[in-house]
């Protein structure tokens, strides 16, 4: 089922942004969740503007710390992530976005990044690869 | 329906310490996840104490950032989290705790941490107190 992505106002986006408890580096923690089966997709920062520009548009942007830029989930691979519902936490330091999550979220292919478990005492891998990463990121 | 927690060995602990990526205050975000129904209830900060002491006893542990201690999860309130299932992502710098949470998580005396919602433009409560905070920290 595909859900539709909502858009906020900049008025609603000035007073979420206003709520919220950026750290030290000006990042938020942001879980995104499959808005209809319940599944924990990823964990990845979202900045203010990050956040302003998921509300605005709908479709999921975060952080990267490693290449510290803004990144539109999905604008390379095509996998994006469309909002459906935005929460936050009763500290107001973290979020929980409900999402929409095109293909996998996973750069190495996987549904969800959450694929090493510790299961008997040994390190697990239980989420199969569903698309080759060479299609989703190569030429 | 009540999970058995899972206990870990020192071997299989000190396996995942090693995988794990700590970040520079020697913390690591937990997400734990209701595991039957997979009601994201919270966000907090593991240790590596934190950790070790989760996977030992099957009870979740984290590390208190505000008072920089390690705190049992329903130490005070009696609302505890047993350990079902560990996971990481595919960074290994964040985990995703798949836990049976008895009553509730949120100091609120709500079922989750994440009540908060942005509906219509609007900041909304999105879910109701089932237990009265003084029940859970009062005399």
């Amino acid at each position: 089922m595909a859900a539709e992505s909502k858009t906020a106002s900049a008025g609603a986006i000035e007073e979420v942004l206003s709520r919220l408890a950026f750290d030290e580096h000006g990042l938020i923690g942001a879980i995104a969740q499959q808005f209809d089966t319940g599944e924990v997709l990823m964990f990845a920062w979202m900045s203010r503007a990050a956040l302003a520009e998921t509300l605005k548009s709908g479709r999921v942007t975060y952080w990267s710390r490693s290449r510290r830029k803004l990144w539109q989930k999905g604008e390379r691979s095509g996998q994006e992530q469309r909002l459906v519902e935005l929460r936050f936490d009763c500290d107001q330091d973290a979020l929980l976005l409900l999402v929409d999550q095109k293909g996998v979220a996973c750069h190495t292919g996987r549904r969800s990044c959450f694929f090493s478990a510790l299961r008997g005492g040994k390190i697990e891998t239980v989420a199969e690869v569903i698309v080759d990463p060479e299609a989703l990121y190569g030429e």
